[in-house]
């Protein structure tokens, strides 16, 4: 009995002492090498951000006139409250219109190597351009369009001037852009493992460390890599199996090459951002997978080839959880918006 | 020149001192027989308001899962962003159906005579209730499937355990209500003229106070009155001339007639509340007319008899602009919900 407890005892201790503080100072090292705590902002140089700007951004991010059926804005595939993703497979535009892919999170979205799932977009901007005049997400037919429909709410003439100062007309689709730009590279939402990553240890428990770990070492930071812990690279979706073997995809999506058409590029995604990844389920372009779990499972399947155990999968989920970060103060109020009139 | 000096200094300090000390008093004194100030909250003995209540409602009433088509909250028709209504001149509910009437703000609406156009529900909880399982509006089939959706969301468990500690099931339909209800019941937004009429006549500009008076000579109040400034009685639509001669309506809407099928009740609809008009265009209850102007002339026109001259109508604008209140702090805040999984 006495050599059982001592065994126990033994193993406990073992468990308790896994993070050292030798240990706590490698696993930080090797994170350090492929992933990073958040900026403060997004910044992009042919996008400097300002406080007028922000402010009429996040009005038009909640704007629902600007679209042919009245209730679409960014927020619509954005909501704040399901952490700016909408919950759906694949969204849904002006007048019950199918976008064609999963609405991804808009938070620490703005540093990516392309915008959507194929990169199709070069940047926020970019996106916020095309997709408020796009028949699928607002239904507005035309730029000029969406310039009169803004002209019409009269309230907005002062607002865009005040964020354009050196415009003389500055109600336009590439100042909507820039505005809406600069709403979203505020959107950074800094969690525990930021926290860690600046050097406090205490910051992760051991389960979480343990699933870092083993996120690090099954090679998921491979792809999944920066302070966004993805966004910065294109990557096939199957490379040791086709993926809809696993996700149950009802159609194959073929990525990239709907761009370019170049067969390399079939079955080929822009790596997603994990920043949020554990609320804003179901998961992949097309939302066929609802668990986390499941999803983490099919990657290192698919992308790795390894047949992950339930540990393997749960560890790494638990390290997932720490990316859940704090909105910004301002992001979760919503903007009052001009009256019609 | 001298003379005509004097003349004009004579008008001027007539019209400076048109709203003077005893004015001021006359003119609060005819207001207060009618109006009113809000309240802090619209209390309900059914539904006794709590922290916990309202935190859920909040949440349930930006929840979008609890629909068919997974696009449909309460905040779809009710934006915060545009006070509370749509900008629409009839909503359009779940899988992109038409819903019949403009959608009202839903601040300082929880102490009405009824709720919806024509009074079909008797209170906020029972317009959640029922917009929560109808077709049109969020296109879910019944009850037991709300309930069923509900329950998915894990994280609403310990929610509805904490706003209804009594209930040993707390997840169902009339919890349901009762939480977005008690959110509601906060939505109070008090304005200048609460101000003024608690006693600070200096909280209404001249103008606003000789809006103000128009508005009561003119007999609005006769039918707007309350706090709420309207929602206290049904009325026929179109007294003097019949409404549609003067909104181009495209429908002829019959009012409570479609629920009693009294011929008393041709026409007849709710007085709206007019708290915040000046930010909720379009108006009237298929949303025909997009100026407040247009729609003050209409009103005199065809519920009094009376021709008002420009001057009149922009006078009561005036006053109608000075209920444009502050929305709660709270309420301007998105409430975070839990993820799908």
């Amino acid at each position: 009995m006495a050599r059982i407890c001592f065994l126990v005892l033994s193993v406990v201790c073992f468990a308790a002492s896994a993070f050292s503080a030798a240990a706590d100072q490698a696993l930080l090292n090797q994170a350090q090498q492929v992933l990073g705590p958040l900026p403060a902002t997004m910044v992009s140089e042919k996008n400097p951000i300002t406080p007028d700007k922000i402010a009429l951004g996040k009005m038009l991010f909640y704007e629902n006139r600007i679209s042919t059926d009245g209730t679409v804005s960014c927020a619509r595939c954005h909501p704040i409250s399901l952490y700016a993703a909408d919950g759906l497979r694949t969204s849904i535009g002006d007048s019950c219109k199918a976008v064609p892919r999963n609405a991804p999170t808009i938070f620490n979205a703005a540093s990516q190597v392309g915008e959507h799932w194929t990169g199709s977009r070069a940047d926020v901007e970019d996106q916020a351009k095309e997709a408020v005049a796009v028949r699928v997400v607002s239904g507005m037919p035309s730029y000029d369009v969406v310039k009169k429909e803004l002209g019409k709410i009269v309230g907005y003439g002062p607002l865009f001037k005040k964020a354009f100062p050196g415009d003389n007309d500055p109600i336009n689709i590439d100042n909507y852009a820039l505005a809406v730009g600069a709403f979203e590279r505020t959107l950074v939402t800094p969690s525990a493992f930021d926290a860690f990553l600046k050097g406090n240890e205490a910051a992760l428990t051991d389960p979480q460390k343990a699933g870092l770990k083993a996120f690090l070492d099954t090679g998921c930071a491979g792809c999944h890599s920066s302070a966004y812990v993805g966004g910065q690279m294109y990557q096939k979706f199957g490379v040791a199996e086709p993926y809809w073997q696993y996700t149950k995809s009802k159609n194959i999506d073929e990525g990239r090459y709907e761009i370019t058409k170049n067969e390399s590029d079939k079955y080929v995604f822009k790596v997603p951002v994990l920043r949020n990844v554990e609320m804003t389920s179901p998961y992949f372009q097309d939302g066929s997978v609802d668990s986390l779990h499941t999803a983490v499972w099919i990657m290192g399947k698919v992308q790795l080839g390894k047949n992950l155990t339930d540990q393997e999968t749960g560890g790494i989920v638990t390290f997932l959880e720490t990316l859940t970060g704090e909105i910004p103060e301002d992001a979760v109020k919503v903007p009052i918006l001009p009256p019609s009139r």
